[in-house]
């Protein structure tokens, strides 16, 4: 059995596709954002990528039928001016050689298809309640960053002083590699629960990049959820910060 | 030296032949379900495999011969419509690819000697004691859902919601990959110690299924036991549940 | 640069060899017993066995010269009927597969020399100081079970319990599988400091099986004066068993 | 992807060259030491290597540009009768396979280079303040041990005891079974911070070797503050020795 196996349903032809990852992350911030944009703008599932470096283990849907952890590629065709090809799924991989695998798998899916940008979603955690997320970037190149400061991107020396961890890092590195331009959004987040919040922030930039209009209210109504939330705890605390057992049941 | 290396002990011609794994795992409700019927319908050795991925360790019998840890398959011939391959041993791969690479080979030799169904056995815990144990069931379709309703087998919306973890779990979803009919069978069990009960409840399914009376005395035998243990110790203790260390040593 | 690197110094012929195994392991009885009869009968240096399944690391000797960490390949030719090949070391694997990959080495290295006998030699953590240790054995067949009898070994039933772990476990499985003929060996011991009784018991099983006299009085004299010590010990403190803290530093 | 990626910006002809590795490790003496030496002489970066041995991530630079995380090959040229090759970076290999393979392939490229003398640069962590770091040293021949010996480095029997682990170690052991010429050099240090004071020692044989006038006043005005900081918390806490955590955010 091979490392990584993708199972493509069908054969596609994408007009100048970007590519979005959003797997699992601080404050599941990409996931959510990707997620989010993939409901709103209606994507299909082209492809399942199963591999050695997820669990080993099956998930279970609602009637009982399982299905080998993956993760999926689904495509948005017709909305605008390019074509998007969305990275989800539940996992990354479990192993630093397992993430340098599949990042570079998927990039090899990309090149195929003819993806000429990456975007990869991820949150940055600043360990308290963030009022109006930021959202912070890192490009494969000076010129994408220029470029995606029009789109209300920041750039802020030594933030995040760490680099990036996992696939919304490897994608950029693997990628500027392979001389694929890619560019990580992190949107500013708590860290301490899924926070649409941050979310939001990020699906407002690349609307913008993307010249999309995507309804964001469901994202709001669970942020507003969590401001009741946060700010009910704060009252009966009477602290300024909510404590993240608190919080750690909302996701 | 390969990963694996199954030696099989002979050629062998099987009539529409089922798999059944029951490796350890929860309560080592799969292996005692299995073992158990392997003893009841007088199965025989064909196969041992050998792996890397097991612990670098042999087993001694009690003459003193040394054996090399490894996972076995037995078969059960002319007992009904269709024979039967017990997966049986000690252990599990110890790595997630470990598991991903057995899994794999073991649905290799089931391809190539016919198997066109898998059952693996496990057991779902749920933390406390149970009187009659309900088995639950997840499969590679829903054709096979729908049939194995008719064994007395439930399938219960978000049970077990994390999924299906080890050679229970893969075998299904890499055989899905591979377009093999397999169902994981759990039955349900405390998990504080090795359960005869939830074996039993498994054991019967399996028995409608193919069509055979197997004793189960042996295993009741074993059940009452444990519940007059469990009964004088809740009578000790004036408490509604036996703790885990008290059962801790019941194998 | 491959897994296992083995260099060899010279070519050589050797009578009916036997290779005795002595790495380190519980009491790192074996490898006492093994060095020991190596420095009594003054094999020399025939191969050095280096490896990425070895820490990664140098040792450096008095002068200030490096060296990498290996396993070493020692013969002893023309000081009875047979030649003996001895394996030892500082270091096993340091995983699953690492020890598999080893083992499997070391026998095809001992097939090609032409070994027909290989013992392993290891300890018995018995969790208690012993008077006069057992020699305890487990081999790849019923015909050396009985052959080793008559040296003084015991085939014990149940003990060790848990199998053997490591290369003096391996040797005898892979070796099976590849029939050849393999006996572990094993002195009881405390398992609390490094045992000199215990690997006299074993120099005394080997001395015998070979036809060789080798002088114990180096084993005998630390063996003593580890004696002296635990029984100053007892005294001091009234009791009967020592402490493993009071002994762990006796290396 | 292979496990290793090495991206030369140049060739290059060097004159007898000699390399230095100055790797991340105790006190980050060996990497201070190469990065002060880099500055000084002006070098310029020749190669990056890249590996799913180093943990998968990104860091960010000042304009927000991302780079995988690397190792990196800079040379000196004309500066003396030799020129320089410096390997530094901020991660080692993550695991023992990793270590084996990276050192392996930087001495595959050293030799393709002609590099004919190997310096590879650590800490030896004595845990306690040093006054007048001593330099300690090993080396892959006698001869060199005593060539070095001219050159103020000590040789100390059973100093480090536990042999030298990782890069500065595995550039010995396995370059002497490729027969090149190491030698690991070991500045004195408490290991409780990054030390200036141990670099210095390392630089000034270094610059004794190759016949260069280094200057240290950057190590040297370092190594006062840290000498007056320490100073500083005796008087405070009129202890002997300052205590680790007073000592841990000194970088």
């Amino acid at each position: 059995m091979d490392r990584i196996i993708t199972v493509i349903a069908e054969e596609i032809e994408l007009k100048d596709p970007v590519l979005i990852e959003g797997l699992p992350g601080v404050g599941n911030v990409g996931k959510l954002a990707a997620e989010h944009m993939l409901e709103q703008l209606g994507g299909h599932k082209i492809a399942d990528i199963y591999s050695k470096h997820f669990p080993p283990q099956v998930i279970i849907d609602d009637d009982g039928v399982a299905e080998l952890v993956s993760n999926q590629l689904h495509v948005v065709t017709g909305k605008g001016d390019r074509d998007i090809v969305f990275l989800t799924g539940e996992y990354q991989g479990l192993t630093p050689e397992g993430q340098y695998d599949l990042s570079d798998h998927i990039l090899e899916i990309a090149n195929e298809w003819g993806v000429t940008r990456i975007f990869t979603l991820g949150g940055y955690g600043v360990g308290k309640m963030v009022e109006t997320p930021r959202v912070l970037g890192a490009a494969t190149s000076i010129e994408l960053v220029e470029e995606m400061k029009n789109h209300g991107v920041e750039f802020s020396k030594g933030e995040p002083g760490s680099g990036i961890v996992g696939a919304s890092g490897l994608l950029l590195g693997i990628g500027k590699l392979k001389c694929m331009e890619a560019v990580c959004l992190m949107g500013e987040t708590s860290g301490y629960f899924v926070d649409p919040k941050g979310a939001e922030a990020l699906v407002k930039v690349l609307s913008d990049f993307l010249g999309l209009e995507i309804d964001n209210s469901d994202l709001e109504e669970k942020a507003e959820q969590i401001d009741l939330i946060t700010s009910k705890l704060k009252e009966m605390e009477g602290s300024q910060e909510p404590k993240r057992e608190d919080l750690g049941y909302i996701g």
